[in-house]
């Protein structure tokens, strides 16, 4: 399987267990997330040498997020100990009508104080073969958005394949920050992954007036792809929370054609993670070399699956989720 | 936000973890609830001092209870302390097909034997906005059926609006005894709130024959309504379970007009505390003015979110009630 | 209530809590299953005196499985005690889309090295109404079906009933040495269930070509009937999983006439233990002379409510199987 | 082995986890005891058959108890079931220098209520060796004091050795009333136990002024043995807890003579139930024919592990007594 | 009981469960600690009516920091709502002769950022009997030293008794900047507690060359005494670990002479929060009047049972403290 | 620091929680163990790079283990997958007079069953500095003592230092064989390492009669050092569990002279493990080239500390360990 360099920040989360809100809880579930660590995670279950980029503080609080990691099969050989603190967020999980909730403590953590000669790219990404990073390392500071760009020019150079995702958290950055560092970084990437609702938050592209659904988002999907030459350009659609779970859908755009994966509805244990799931699963098959009809495929069937596992992380293997894409095809949803 | 009474019993609840019947149980989760418990919990979440006025035993049984009401913030200063023990119930989820269990052991309780000078209501209700009690209080002893009439009085005579929840149980008294006390004191309500059945089961008052569904019931509130001269009656409906959750919804008569709220259908994590849940967004609504239509959504969707809450009390905000409101009007469901 | 023997193996289950994967599992919930030792302890929950033959290794951990039986009512003097190992197998359930995973790990254990001597079934069956073993016990050694077809001998002379379920495992064994062995075990049995799939896989009865659903499958049942004079015969539904959970029903011929249960839909705790619910809920209605519309009516309602059950085993009572057939029958699904 | 008839309640334990305080506790383990219960389980444990002869409520919360004799192996064919509710208690464990503590809730219960006819002596005791009851059932009522002296009544007649524990707890009667009910059951017992406090307690046995330690109570046995004609009187000595754990000795009078137990001290998991498993340990050894030194050996050995054991009911078999018996004989304490 | 007011910071505890270690941790127990907060809620415990005063963010953590004090009965009227995070710690259980393991991450705090303004004195003092600082309030920022000498002035004015303990955090200042800030802080307290090295390292007063054990500190005490015009001084010394456990001890200086408690050893369940309890036990005892060496024997058995208390705060009551101070005192130690 | 091959199996182990028995069990604790993987995970904690060799069935459960590795930081890509089943035990903890109780279930394990070319020795050992192995591995199969001598071989040939550890297990060969097998092997080794028993009943190597304590084991290691040829051998001194934990010390003969350890009195969270937490640090101590006396005193600290880690793994620093040495000789004990 191919070795790929995932770099951003792994968070302590710390989660009420089952279906109690904060207000219940005692105890709290401590895994780790965050977008980049997630995508690592899912890659490793599928069979790749991953190694993920990091900053995380020399204690034990940091020994746990490397534990994390390792025990999923992610190396951690490049991951920089030093700085204050591990970033952390309290994740209550949402049931029913009741959406999830999310309260991020991550200000000042050992990551966001990264400097540039915390990450060596000449050697990182030497003999790599795929590089991922997404807008939320990017809008952390100014510093980790000029690591972003000299991984993206080392990974040029040496012919790595560049995967950038959106990923516009509004709780970081202004969109005009956004845009202006993320238009820049994206020029680097050969595939471009984003939600519905950031290409018009960031770069105002959305369907057009009155169009919904996933034909409207077709649009979108070639404007990015226009504008930042993505090979590929994958658009993820969720739904609104509801009694009977949560939708999932995306459509990739690639060579000109449109692809669109099936509509799967979910019972949801975490409602976490979902979009890095689909990353992984695009990364996956782009690396394999599927038609775009078989990598939407597996990467929505990735999602799916990903809401039935506990924690951020999508826990399944590559024949999981082929055979959900098979179950699904012979029409037993 | 306004300063709220409710006088009633609040209960050990022990309950097996997760979907585990008692034959699997080893461990049991300590959680309190009781009709009026769950409703000073619900009101304190919604934001309002309120009073909780009972009996529990002077042990550290009966401080676990009171601490159970603090850690939501009920005041418990109006709690008398003696008896011999608390009450409590055992309680089995139900899932799916089955429907819950629950096995009361509340006999001989403190709050059971509790007599007319435990509770100073001259005190107690003393710059009070709203009094509330229920069926269950008055069916616990002829003791403290007076003591619900005694504060009625006294919560008259000092202006403090007066609701009373119907909540007949056929395991405390007959029909006949219910129809005689509960007929005096809904007399004091201004607010009256009533379950499908139960309207029938004490005073008779039922739908048309052959009628069912939502509108059957406006006839069984205006009936209410004009035999207890309650400014507003509220009456609520529940489904059977089935393999997709519970069915929840209620009409409100108000000024001579019904208003009906969605009919919600949920997942479930725990159905018990439903009625409660309404309750105590009623009571919000109202103490904070708005509209018929608005006070029945509200409380509709407070209920609707209590079945996502594991143990009996609803730990929602007023936020989070308002923005199912307002998706659900958005037509997500 | 009547006196059963139950012949088979129980095996400890291993099972990470709630919707974990393995891999992300520290502790493993410990209980115990097995095709025999689930109808053994569902028949006691219906209030039968059952007693359970097999035999387990004389340590702690068989001790354990022993106390499993035990703590649901279910005799246990016939165990037989030695051996080197109990079975066991890693249970991982499964969620919305995604299938439960079982890992068997039963081979070298006590039963399936037990020898004829181990079982007096002359002192067993003394007395008894009714004899139960399924395909799994012939597959696990050739000494076992000689011990299935020993005690058939004298269940027969004895006038005990014989019930069979076909229980087909093609990790225990091919189709063709099941065909052999089944074949002339089945000759004994008064009462055949199999499930959808085996019947076609071991004897190679199926619907006619393109035909599908409850009503297809009456044809299976009638031959194998006529195959093997089976006074009834039960042909049990599964349907793959989807986000909604899983559909059960069943069809039973009985005296040249077919009978239906309900086709039911369940949210899903726990989807292993289904088959034995159902054969469970057969035996008990079959001793208990009720019709045979009644017998389905409640085998396939019993089964129904083990996806709400966690663990192997159905821990209902008879009078909560009925109040669903009531239930379902008044149009509340 | 033996097979034992005890007569007595069986109570459901709610205790917080591990060193968790009442007012810390979110979930309490639940478990069952009760002195005659404990002492029931133990002698499973030792390989007895052993009929446990109560009353509890048919409902599953005395199911629950029901299959926590079970699951030991205790059987249960001559409970009778009815009643109200069963008792129950709140455990806290000891921990260093803090005592455990116990709050009784176990007035109305089913045992408590039961009457003469609910036990069926003649039949009870058909074809037993061994009866044991203590002072507390005879504490919860006239009838089951009645009770327990037509039990006795029967045994003599069959030649069933009686033993009988003294056990008295004041906050079910007075001293006077224990002397008079115990005085004149014990004229029935072969066997009596006391613990050091209650012989002063109710008979006003004590130890000469100023004297103490394990010599202090020969006296003390002689006399009632002297009183009752007990042919084996066993005293028990409990200390204060130390930062250190708990000690625990013992002295058995038998034919005249005074036969010491080591002085065990122990690290302590749970200390509620010592005075039970020591009890089991005297009736074993008595049932076994062993010298009166063996005797005190084995049950001052098997109380001493019931301090490592979680619960109430002592979980050890008879080779891990006498290898501790062995072990602390060879000095290693 | 004594109306107190205490002013400091609660933080959230994120705890292994047990023994476990940091790198074992899949989940942590979420309970609150702070100097000022264990202090609060051990009065509470004790009877007194609480008053703690802090900032804590407006969001769901800083609810369950308040839900966690007032479970204990400590009234959080005057805690200021706003900032960003709440400050905490991970802690891992010290056992045997491996000590403890805290890992502070409190920087950015929300009351950590508080202003003069947030705390209103005038108003939070008013009618109060007692107001307790600690050093580590202090060395916070240089707004809050102010506002504890804000509150002192207050205090003084309105006859408060004031209550000061030094607790020097060599993490949180220098010695130089705590002995200048808290120099001027000591001089506005009656009450004035330290640990056996924070005297040294602050304000360089140590026992003479050589000397060690409770009396060498005696003069520690009198100097602080001398110096800051103390009315009662506390001095309280502790073990390194050992496989044994912890010992603890105090010396009080009060009008002249010494008074020092026991030696207490103890087995550990949670060795954090013990000073705190010791200093609630000291303001217990002198608002109660009681005379100095009972003053120190109920404070440092109060410290003795916290050490089986799992969490920081002491959940013990009055009555158990004089319990052991009885048990103590009568030589079983 | 070093790298470092570990070969040998890795065990998963299900253990009830803290003091419970298998008896009371209802979920066991899942983690690893085996006396090869702890001495790994134990080198891993001391900074070093660790590879782990042996082989485990290529399904969820093996990799649970290797997951188990990782995490720790232990190094798997020479894990060969295949077999069957792993190798697993039952672990009961001691608690005070009761010791702990293993139950193996490792017949048929995927590495039991491990063939030559299973493992590349010349690859593995490429560039390594130590190879470690016990006569655990060697006793397993004779395949897998080939392996061992292969391995020992290429070792010897590319000057990577040999370290054996004897562990005799009588439940997997007889003394005699493992006379034979493990007499050759240690004569690889640089480093030897026994238990106090096994000297004696594998190579009949024993103290002198009537001899006891740490000196009279100075005679066997300087018998085995002799014969065998170490450089360095240690012998490990282990007491029988009393109330107050376990006493653990070691005798290391280096260069003609006795060193000796303190010896250390431990309360106990798990007894599991102590051996090769002692493996561990003497590897790591010769590895870093201390003195033979600073050697045995980090060894025996690492496995006091051990003692109060849950698991079999010791996750213990080296400041950890330094820090205790110091402590102890400090006198503190």
């Amino acid at each position: 399987m191919a070795k790929i360099v995932i770099f951003g920040e792994i968070l302590l989360r710390l989660a009420p267990e089952g279906p109690l809100r904060f207000a219940q809880a005692n105890c709290l579930q401590a895994t780790h997330g965050g977008e980049e660590a997630n995508v690592a995670v899912s890659l490793a279950n599928f069979g790749h040498t991953v190694n993920f980029v990091s900053k995380l503080p020399k204690n034990e609080i940091g020994q746990m997020a490397l534990g994390s990691l390792r025990r999923s099969g992610v190396e951690t050989s490049h991951v920089t100990r030093g700085g204050d603190r591990i970033g952390l967020y309290y994740q209550e999980r949402g049931v029913s009508q009741r959406p999830g909730r999310t309260i991020y403590d991550r200000a000042g953590s050992a990551f966001a104080g990264a400097v540039a000669k915390d990450f060596k790219w000449e050697k990182i990404l030497d003999g790599m073969r795929w590089f991922h990073f997404s807008g939320i390392t990017a809008a952390l500071s100014p510093a980790l958005a000029e690591s972003c760009e000299a991984a993206c020019k080392v990974a040029k150079e040496k012919g790595v394949v560049i995967s950038c995702e959106l990923n516009y958290r509004k709780s970081l950055w202004t969109p005009e920050q956004a845009a202006e560092t993320m238009g820049r970084l994206c020029e680097y990437a050969d595939l471009g992954i984003v939600s519905d609702d950031d290409a018009k938050e960031v770069f105002g592209i959305a369907p057009a007036d009155g169009a919904h659904g996933a034909e409207a988002y077709e649009e979108v999907a070639k404007q990015l792809a226009e504008r930042f030459k993505f090979s590929k350009t994958a658009v993820t659609l969720r739904s609104l929370p509801t009694e009977c779970g949560r939708h999932w859908s995306a459509v990739l755009y690639d060579s000109g054609k449109f692809h669109h994966s099936r509509d799967y509805q979910m019972c949801v244990v975490d409602d976490a993670g979902s979009a890095e799931s689909f990353t992984a699963g695009i990364i996956h098959s782009v690396l394999g070399g599927t038609a775009p009809q078989t990598t939407v495929d597996f990467a929505a069937a990735a999602s799916c699956l990903k809401y039935g596992i506990q924690g951020e992380a999508n826990h399944v293997s590559v024949e999981e989720v082929r055979a959900l894409v098979k179950t699904a095809a012979a029409g037993a949803k």
